[in-house]
């Protein structure tokens, strides 16, 4: 029978449109009495939702936070987690939650969730993934007529893709800069207002830590660790510590043709030692530390001139924080000995610091034995990428699964996950909700 | 009575105002037979020049091709060439030409001459040097009573800045895309109807190889060369040929979290390489090659995403072809290994190439002969800079002179030249006039 399943959810794959030919018979129970989400019924979500807002040229969705087909999507969703039996309210800060009662009062939710909007041309997984796995484990919980102790709730957060705003917005964390953001010529007020929301009131949507009990985030790996080691599910052990930072290296602008080799203070050949001192040195301490330079240019910028000034960026992340602080320092020490060498000043900007957001033991255990007990292939590994659930981790225990994202693709038309593997996380997020809720206070 | 007017010279390098001060009493000849131009009355011209066109706040002179200061500059020379006693003219491309009859018909003209427009906030020497002492030339010429047998031409030349446009239409090798140039919002076509000109006649300012004995140019070095070596004039061997490329290495856009070190193929890591790369293999080669990274950028150029692809440009200048041809075939060849050991895709396209323009040898014999009758301090040298001589070359046989550049500096408000090196240079130009004069048909 699961392997009938299995057929059919591999013909979707080359041909999703046929999606709707799966048939979904509603949560069951394995020979084991392991609680199965039904897949069908997951997989048609998705591909429902992939169709809203996507490009026809391309296949790329654009729903970017706000636009039309965020705004129906919004619309579509709230009318699925209404059927499903929950209580929908919108936010101040305009973040969609679906919540069922628990049977004991006074209870934190289980929170699930994560975001529905896009980035432009973006892919169907990215948020998508999370938000209806979460859906879906409701619908299997019904079922399966089960009903927890714990209010649980489902989340979709507003504008994850333009930094964690509506995750954010739970911290009481949204600075002017976020409120300054444009959304296609509007403001956030102005958008908010869209909704029919008061954006004078949006610290209104600050949660308080003993609301939640827990939160668990489904999502895509956006890379290929998973893929390459032929697993299904990735345990989040936490999501990196990010450091960003513009360095620039200024030198002596002069002429390409008049000045000698040796009378130069060329700043583009001391950030060219630089930037490859950035990957040298990660490389060198090795782990899971990345680094990247995404973003380089030189001023003035002509090909006759020898620049004055070259800015680049460096974009360095670590799970731990000790081991970034310590890679940051190796990197200043070493840009200095080139500046010094190369007659050429360099300064350090901060454009971001932020802090590693580890999973919560108790919640990672609960994923653990979940997992272990379905006899999915995984591994324990970081989030390289930011998520809602490192806002919401800061409010409550947090947990993460990853599902593989073919070839690591993400952020583009061409992202793609398997159906199964995603039917896979939704097993894993029913029964450790189980578990939670029977753990947790 | 010399180490009065260099005192006197010294006092106006500090307090430029008081040049008016120092007494002019035209040119002379030593007891040694030798002829000098007039020092106080060439300081003076020059003073009076960079007056027009200063930027008050900066000091930097602001006289772009066409613009008021020009038109301004273009006007006060006109009569100071028709006050020396030149017939003038303007042609289609807007070159002002000063010219004297010689005494034999039909000989071509010893043509002497540079440049007086700028680059925004340039400097007062570069072209004014040329084209005043050129003036000071015929002066001294009338002062000594001297006739030449070939017609004399002082020429100053239409933005030499912009590309030697003026220089280029003597040989008429405008390209559509000089004549669609922008000057402050003007086609070169409306540019040149301001002066009163036709520009459908563009084509008439092409002059014959015939019309020319010999062209020379006065220039400041725009390098350190001279100054470091002590010396106050360069004779040119040649001006450099210059290549200048655009890079193109394409990489895999990822996400900068996700993405492993190993799973990279980034292209900022190659090009990194490849810009040092560029240093490398210009030091190893030595001599007068040097090459420059004036220009980068990445794309998309978000500091958190590994780029899809980095460009940059390669300038590249030796006075000898071959050299040149040596130095971008090694580039080539290693841009291509590290390509390959990266996993990325290097393309080359060719922005220019410009052939060098070798001085004529009996044109650098007559400077050699000049200097040395001086006594002059001064050394054979490549010019590395584009120069309107390279245009002329083409025409007749070219000869240039340099001066020190104090600190190398150049299109810059802090350039600067003493007086009294240009004033030897105006001295060598006369007597090389001279030699010229009797030598060539």
């Amino acid at each position: 029978m699961r392997m009938m399943v299995t057929l059919l959810l591999l013909l979707t794959l080359t041909s999703p449109t046929t999606a709707q030919q799966v048939r979904s018979r509603g949560a069951w129970r394995g020979p084991d009495g392991l609680p199965h989400i039904d897949p069908a019924r997951l997989e048609s979500s998705l591909v429902t939702l992939a169709a809203i807002g996507r490009d026809p040229a391309t296949g790329g969705m654009v729903r970017t936070a706000f636009s039309e087909s965020d705004l129906e999507a919004r619309r579509w969703l709230m009318s699925g987690l209404t059927a499903a039996g929950l209580t929908v309210r919108v936010d101040q800060a305009g973040n969609i939650i679906g919540r069922l009662e628990g049977s004991d009062p006074g209870r934190g939710a289980l929170v699930l969730g994560s975001h529905i909007d896009t980035v432009p041309q973006g892919g169907r997984f990215d948020g998508a993934v999370g938000v209806l796995t979460a859906l879906e484990v409701v619908r299997s919980l019904s079922d399966l007529g089960l009903r927890l102790r714990h209010p649980i709730e489902v989340v979709s957060f507003t504008d994850e893709e333009g930094g964690l705003v509506g995750s954010r917005a739970w911290l009481g964390a949204l600075t002017e800069a976020d409120r300054a953001k444009e959304y296609d010529g509007r403001t956030l007020a102005e958008a908010l207002r869209g909704l029919g929301l008061d954006p004078t009131r949006l610290d209104e949507a600050r949660r308080n830590p003993s609301e939640l009990a827990a939160y668990l985030e489904v999502h895509i790996e956006q890379g290929r660790l998973l893929e390459r080691e032929g697993l299904r599910i990735g345990l989040v052990e936490g999501i990196v510590a990010l450091d960003e930072y513009e360095i620039t290296v200024r030198g002596q602008a002069n002429h390409a043709g008049t000045t000698r080799m040796a009378d130069r203070r060329d700043p583009m050949a001391a950030a060219a030692r630089m930037v490859g001192e950035v990957r040298e040195q990660v490389r060198r301490i090795g782990g899971d530390l990345v680094g990247t330079v995404g973003r380089i240019e030189a001023h003035p910028g002509a090909p006759n001139v020898i620049p004055a000034e070259v800015r680049f960026t460096v974009d360095i992340r670590d799970p731990s924080r000790l081991v970034l602080d310590g890679a940051i320092e190796g990197l200043q020490e070493r840009f200095a000995r080139i500046a010094v060498e190369e007659g050429v000043q360099v300064a350090w900007r901060t454009l971001q610091r932020i802090p590693p957001a580890p999973a919560d033991l108790r919640v990672l255990q609960a994923l653990t034995e979940a997992v272990t007990a379905y006899g999915y292939p995984h591994r324990v590994m970081p989030s390289g990428a930011g998520h809602d659930a490192q806002s919401v981790a800061q409010l409550a225990p947090m947990g993460m699964l990853f599902v593989p994202s073919i070839g690591g693709v993400s952020h583009s038309p061409a992202e793609a996950t398997r159906y199964e593997d995603i039917a896979m996380a939704g097993d894993v997020l029913l029964q450790a909700v189980l578990l939670l809720d029977g753990r947790f206070p």
